[in-house]
């Protein structure tokens, strides 16, 4: 069935009984209620704090087919989930589906879990290297396909109990016995646990895992009251791994160039002013706008409304220079960052439901401009940054979707050419985030703005910027490199390897097989 | 049906069709999960900031027979009761349910609003003066009795889902365009926001009132994930009635006496230890206890745990002393603990549901010891403190229960004989706590300790202090003023006037109309 984008959705397959295709950003109509934990009499004497992983295990019930989390807190430094994962092979506990908030290159090891049949089914943000490679290649090998969601999506998720977390494995970098966590002291300090925040509200039960029990903690990011059981581990994670030091602004002449355009597209189309809020991806382009915003609201002499994270230090920097007045933080990408957190009130922790949930009201809907990257986009500007060029499952939803929904103003920053091949395509392989959301294109040799923003068509009509249409700058890449031939994919359905779900629950597209 | 307290519930009561008697402390087998806020998508470009309450009532769809409630953070200088139902009555709603976390004096003019249909029926922990007399003696003025419920048998009740709120009107001193709230700023401060946490999270819609409106706030007690709109006024309080100055300790010798002898025998039963932690009522002899137990921590060069609030600057100076380690706060008393809740991060702010819910792992349970007031008490050791001596409803449940069943010992502080009446009586006239889950009585004149506690009871066999049967203390109290007449009560079931649910949520008792 085609959805609103043109993608054919095999309706027919199992996983996608009931639901629904994607008919629009704003399109849906959902009803009920939030989900809610169990509910059971606590006594006095209750002891949390239990001797192992093992113990926990036992005490939640852990069995077959049950659906348990993992955060992407601690990134590529995470030990919790194969220090669980070990023992839950160990018991011979199979048929268990992962609900992570993302996967890392640590989390290769899940290949062997899937193959003895103790993992049968992943939900994520993101899947990457060898377990991506693995995903899209052999289709079947799980019992249903990846389900990919951006963070938002998996809030709203979560917290509707459409995606129901039997049990939450939830490493902490401090919390006290009674199980009052935060992020912000210990070894493994990973700054924010916005991801974490929520699952352990919605979990059926809540474990925490941590190397690092104190007395009492304050803010509080995860409470007591949403938190079943602790086990003292030796290292939730290395602190190497978990955050990488100051992430600086790029040195390629490309990304600054990009960066350097779309803020004066931004200054120019007036959107840089008093109060105004942003959020910046991760990549190098989008964090080296920052620097050029900065000087414009410098020059201007006005300041800033909040900057939203995924909080880097050069966030923190424009905050310290009283560039903006807040930062809103649902995860922490360095060291600055964590430090920043830790100590300055203005750098806000929050929910990844208050940053980016549909069904809840948002960050993300606060947002005048989101910078974002993208590994592809197409004429119709739908945006893919999942799936690399040979069509391997390689990157991340993330806030992708979410942040480009709510921006009134959403600019991709992407080169014209990667690795001799050019980045707008007919067709992206796939849509992470469609069109209709997505506002500008700022490349090295040119902007286009998306037909369906006359107004800032008109507005620049004047500009001395190099403004084209999308296919204009498609065309001058082709000139450049030519163009490139589409990836073969297998359309037996049986051969889809992960359902892309927007936001809202909706399927926008679907990941099949590669025919390398 | 008499309960397992000897109680006699009128179970033909259409509002107890349904219902559990009460059957012990933690005879609770609730299921189910915690209730949810119904999902809805949101979109950019939404303003919570209303004009008026007008345009938050109309914009909620607040209609005849819907449950509202309020919190009693502002105490007796609390305006927004009034702001909104005086706004609700000027548009002719009726059949409002007022499910309040408590009542204070200025709440008063609920009578009128009673008498013209407005409100139909009323929840809560307080009730007193000119509306307690009122609702005591005109049964059938509201469709069903007054149902009084403990601190955390509200949490519960409204986690749950058993107590719906359809709409929740919270004062908050300070809050930003998008409802992140807290206590702690402004003109109008009153610390903690315990209670407003828990009615925000789970009501239908939430709609803040504030005369603070901020940029940023940090920490939030109450997040934008559970605000619908916001609402500016003029005040949302009156300062004096907010907070009152520090509550200092009492001058009264009676008081003073019962304290030291309180100190004394937690010290020789060995409770005053490195780590101990406790709750002190706000009566005046609960209070002076902290003098005497920082006295004796001191003495032993010893620090204890922590402090459980309705914070005091009595319980703050503790802090600031070194004799606990941290308080956790649900409601802020004075003006001290206001700033030190602000100030001091040790001095840590909790939800309705951290402190007390008995389905939730909640801070009652993990108290060493806490010191408790009584209107009454009997032979039984159940404790009165919601009617008067003539079966008026003048008090409040509050934590009374939750605490008395999670502390290791429960401490009664009241003196043999108020105003020529004995306080020890056969029988009181209301029970909100259970015999079972009281300790120890300490009065002027002697201790008694609760035959369930023969550790205790064979721990001071030899002790210097003058501990009796609570049958001898009785006798004392006799002898000197007589022994006192009962009150008369109508026995018709149509005359009871309130409910009193146990924090489980079953019928511990009910109070029927005095016979004048």
């Amino acid at each position: 069935m085609l959805n609103k984008i043109g993608r054919d959705i095999p309706m027919e397959l199992e996983c996608l009984q009931g639901r629904r295709i994607y008919e629009g950003q704003f399109a849906m109509t959902e009803t009920g209620t939030r989900a809610g934990k169990p509910v059971k009499l606590h006594t006095p004497g209750e002891n949390k704090l239990l001797g192992s992983i093992d113990e926990a295990i036992e005490k939640v019930g852990l069995k077959d087919g049950m659906s348990i989390s993992f955060h992407h807190h601690l990134r590529n430094g995470d030990y919790v989930m194969k220090l669980v994962m070990d023992r839950v092979q160990a018991k011979g506990i199979k048929d268990i589906t992962i609900l992570n908030s993302s996967l890392a290159p640590c989390h290769e090891f899940l290949i062997d879990m899937i193959k003895d049949g103790t993992v049968t089914a992943i939900e994520t943000s993101g899947l990457r290297d060898a377990l991506g490679k693995f995903l899209s290649l052999n289709p079947g090998v799980l019992k249903r396909p990846v389900v990919i969601r951006s963070h938002g999506g998996r809030a709203r998720a979560v917290c509707t109990g459409e995606a129901h977390i039997d049990v939450a494995f939830m490493g902490v970098p401090a919390c006290d016995h009674r199980g009052n966590a935060t992020g912000r002291k210990g070894k493994s300090a990973c700054g924010a646990l916005g991801y974490a925040m929520v699952d352990s509200h919605y979990a059926d039960k809540t474990v925490l895992l941590t190397d690092n029990l104190i007395d009492y903690v304050y803010p509080i990011s995860i409470p007591q009251t949403d938190v079943d059981y602790i086990v003292e581990v030796e290292a939730i994670g290395d602190p190497e791994g978990i955050a990488s030091g100051a992430v600086g602004i790029t040195k390629n002449p490309v990304q600054i160039k990009i960066a350097e355009m779309a803020a004066e597209f931004l200054d120019q189309a007036g959107i840089i002013q008093e109060g105004f809020s942003f959020q910046l991806g991760a990549g190098g382009a989008p964090l080296a706008v920052a620097k050029f915003i900065g000087e414009k609201l410098e020059k201007k002499g006005v300041v800033g409304g909040f900057g939203v994270g995924g909080a880097t230090g050069v966030l923190v920097s424009m905050l310290e220079k009283g560039h903006i007045k807040a930062i809103y933080d649902t995860q922490t990408f360095d060291t600055t960052a964590a430090a920043s957190l830790d100590t300055n009130p203005n750098h806000i922790e929050m929910s990844a439901s208050m940053y980016a949930d549909p069904t809840i009201d948002c960050m993300t809907n606060y947002l005048d401009v989101v910078f974002l990257g993208a590994t592809e986009i197409d004429t119709d500007f739908n945006v893919n940054c999942m799936t690399d060029s040979n069509g391997i499952l390689m990157g991340a939803s993330g806030g992708h979707s979410d942040t480009a929904a709510g921006a009134k103003v959403t600019v991709i920053t992407c080169p014209l050419i990667r690795g001799r091949l050019p980045m707008i395509r007919e067709r992206v392989e796939t849509v992470i985030t469609p069109g209709e959301s997505i506002d500008v294109l700022v490349t090295e040799r040119g902007i286009a703005i998306n037909p369906n923003r006359q107004d800032l068509i008109e507005r620049f009509k004047d500009s001395n910027l190099p403004i084209y249409t999308i296919e204009e700058l498609q065309q001058m890449a082709y000139d450049m490199v030519g163009k490139p031939e589409g990836i073969e994919v297998s359309q037996d359905p049986k051969d889809v390897v992960a359902i892309i779900e927007y936001r809202d629950g909706s399927i926008i597209d679907v990941v099949r097989k590669p025919l390398l």
